[in-house]
């Protein structure tokens, strides 16, 4: 019989929890030790864990050690490492050891953060830590913050505000059964993530809800066309609602000309979000916040952006952004900015009997302000996180990043064999390989066979996407653990598998 | 200059990782030992927390053990203590120490469960957990599970999936702005979960969606009123699109008729949804099984539930369960199991251009089943649960919870100062204090001064609802940590507080 079947119903004892604690804490730091050792990308077959793993589960406790024991035999092939420092696929992100700590404790208080009472410190905690990080992002002061997962859920959140400014007592009547209600209308740009389209299905908008505006040939949403379909759109009858441009899309990291789009929003009486999920963090360096902001304009010669005016983030009613992604914060934890939180709480704030409390409505209660009733304690990472790296050490770390994407980008402009597909205005590289001599088709399936051959061997681990209809390939520099040498090594890599294509050809 | 302003612009080094994290898994242990000289609400006045925090985050690099200094400082004060045994508020949870294992791979590892191949050992570990819980819980095995975050988030992915099911192309259309799409229904019992509201809010179907049936005096839905409910909407032109019956209703824990619900789903072709996100993992039990599945029929003359037929899970579209709750797991771990996973897919699946594999088309993507992309690799901490206490040790926690609640019950019954206000089929007791002369408005507000002195006081936390009109105090018996001597506790305070409460008056 397992240690954990005594004749007491409670948890592992406290000997106990130190001897397997001790275990898992040198386990972790063997695996950042030797994350370079690891197959960046899986190597297993589909269906090898589930094959290996018991059909059933145990009648009897085991001991830890066995689960421990099985992490290495089992779990880890089967892991994609998306902390080793050539992940370079979507957007790279990592987390780092004082986020674990993080994690840790916020398990070990297991708070269901819904009201202030239930959860002082997560409620207090979240406040403060978004405070600082709005001042770090040089964000006006009316900006409040909450914390959700994703920027899925955070987007979503926005969108509902948004449809409930409207006035159309959607919150109460709904959509449905309103044979007098217009369609209401979200404006995006087509570089979008896939997420404000899922938001539109759930929200009951539908993909009809949601309109995708044109881009210029630096993937840019073009301001005069979402002018002309709001226009359009009013014209037939319909609400516009929301206007979502991003800063850093997720296919190519362009920047939208927020400050264009503002002033259409302006006057409509649109709700401005902005999604700067991935570039958000970038608005620490001083060097990059005109991407974000027309507040503080600065001409930066190097900067892919040609234009300073198309920006202005601190103009949105909305702002997500992620510290998951490049904040070095264990996923989840995503950041919704409004310039009106009550908006949000309007939207959503439902307080059945079993949660009413004598707190002085002063209280903020995380629960009002979405759908979640329990949140996690997530403030705690990102708190351990702005302190144990400080402002500078962040901003370095993510400076470093653009620097290494930049010389990157640099040694493929150097090259014959390759192209930039798109500007660089964070740490992400769109290119291809581009040999002379080929048809765009020819050239698409090349660089698919190329990205495929490098990700299969486990060396690195590149994504693609398409720009002006071209398979591209996308390297994300975001890991904390990333060096030159990492960088190095994908040019190598590429310009290997490269070779090997044109002498089978 | 603090230890990680280092010329290197990576992570904590390893060395300091273990030191830290060894003083990490003191202090959580330190803290499970000590954790009942804590009073179980935090004593903190809003804003303390606050006003002890710097306004603004440090510009330089501080060493994690000043964050670890200040956690005992500021932190622990603004703690409400969910795992000390005596919270018996809302529904008391716990975690236990390998779930806080789990958490820690998980936040190392940091992967982002979208697709397969970025997450093999998410996907695929989820899959099996989920299948062995599936089991334990004895439903049939065509019931296929995913985990989300809350109960909240898997609620609305089923009533999403359910509005797609009406084949109203509202993925594709939306609800707004279509003259002739008539209002669309969901009904509950006026005892749920206020998270149906919240679904439906967000998912535009409004508060006007919603219909909640009335109840008996067991607080149990009558299936007549839902089956008139239903009738009369679809005379007046509306379409039901799914019934949501709770087995364990937050108020009192009371089990709808899921059986007689499931006839009337079935007559007229609706989804049946079963919230069972607090009492799920009481299926465990065979002598609670009756509550749950009409397959296993026991007569069990000491369940609160009169009726066995009044049950039948199996039959539903979809089932809520929080392992969060009631299962040792630290938060958040929402499952929710479908008949027909495809369904929820096809409500919610899109594939990005930067999302696209050659993964063959069997390999599941996690991201397929929602809003949010990317997932948290929360199967992990399940698995850890599962093998820790194997089927019989979590068996025998929750049958204790269970014995402790009734026994609770057992001295409310018996005494004349104090009575029932529900049945108690799973681990939550409503009670009140009722000495003899006092009228209802006297009952209400003595039990409610009775439940804020005991809350002040940190010696136990309770939370109330209201059943029949009447203030009720709600015990609940949860966490893994709670022995008989708490329960003890709770019955001397009550009747220490009733004694003075008769004493001033």
């Amino acid at each position: 019989m397992s240690e954990n079947n005594k004749t007491t119903f409670g948890d592992m004892p406290a000997d106990e929890f130190r001897r397997h604690g001790y275990a898992m804490v040198d386990r972790i730091a063997e695996y950042f030790e030797h994350l370079e050792e690891y197959p960046v990308l899986s190597q297993i077959e589909p269906g090898w864990l589930t094959e290996n793993l018991p059909a059933s589960p145990p009648e009897e406790g085991e001991d830890f050690a066995s689960s421990l024991a099985d992490v290495d035999k089992l779990i880890l092939p089967a892991v994609t490492h998306w902390n080793h420092p050539n992940f370079h696929g979507l957007f790279s992100t990592s987390t780092s050891s004082v986020g674990i700590f993080g994690e840790m404790l916020s398990a070990a208080f297991d708070m269901k953060a819904m009201l202030w009472r239930t959860s002082p410190a997560s409620t207090e905690l979240e406040d403060v830590t978004l405070d600082w990080l709005r001042q770090m992002l040089g964000l006006p002061d009316q900006f409040e913050g909450i914390i959700y997962d994703t920027a899925s859920v955070s987007t979503m959140h926005a969108i509902a505000a948004a449809r409930e400014r409207a006035g159309l007592q959607i919150r109460e009547l709904g959509t449905s059964g309103r044979g007098d209600l217009p369609l209401l209308r979200v404006y995006t740009s087509e570089h979008v993530h896939s997420s404000i389209d899922k938001s539109c299905i759930t929200l009951g908008l539908g993909l009809q809800g949601l309109r995708k505006i044109g881009c210029n040939d630096r993937f840019e949403m073009i301001p005069e066309l979402l002018a002309d379909a709001i226009e359009e759109d009013i014209e037939a009858g319909y609400i516009p609602i929301c206007v979502i441009p991003t800063i850093g899309t997720t296919s190519s990291s362009s920047v939208d000309p927020v400050d264009a789009i503002a002033n259409i929003c302006e006057k409509y009486g649109i709700w401005l979000h902005v999604d700067a999920a991935y570039a958000g963090p970038a608005a620490l360096l001083p060097e990059k916040r005109h991407l974000f902001t027309s507040r503080e304009l600065k001409e930066d010669p190097h900067s892919a952006i040609r234009d300073p005016q198309f920006t202005g983030w601190e103009r949105a009613d909305s702002i997500v952004l992620n510290p998951h992604k490049w904040l070095f914060t264990p996923f989840d934890l995503s950041v919704l900015y409004c310039r009106d939180l009550s908006e949000l709480k309007g939207a959503f704030s439902l307080v059945a009997e079993y949660l009413k409390t004598n707190d002085e409505p002063a209280v903020k209660n995380g629960m009002d302000y979405g759908i979640q009733l329990g949140r996690r304690f997530r403030a705690l990472k990102l708190w351990f996180v702005i302190r144990y790296f400080g402002v500078r050490g962040l901003t370095e770390r993510i400076r470093e990043h653009c620097r290494l994407a930049e010389l990157f980008a640099s040694w493929v402009d150097a090259s014959d064999d390759f192209e930039m597909m798109a500007p660089v205005p964070f740490a992400l590289v769109c290119f291809r390989a581009k040999p002379a001599g080929m048809s765009g088709a020819e050239l698409d399936a090349l660089n698919e066979r190329i990205m495929n051959a490098i990700n299969a061997s486990g060396e690195a681990y590149l994504s693609h996407t398409r720009l002006n209809g071209k398979y591209t390939l996308r390297l994300s520099v975001g890991s904390i653990r990333v060096e030159q040498r990492h960088l190095e090594k994908v040019w190598r890599l590429l310009n290997e598998h490269l070779a090997a294509e044109l002498e089978h050809s």
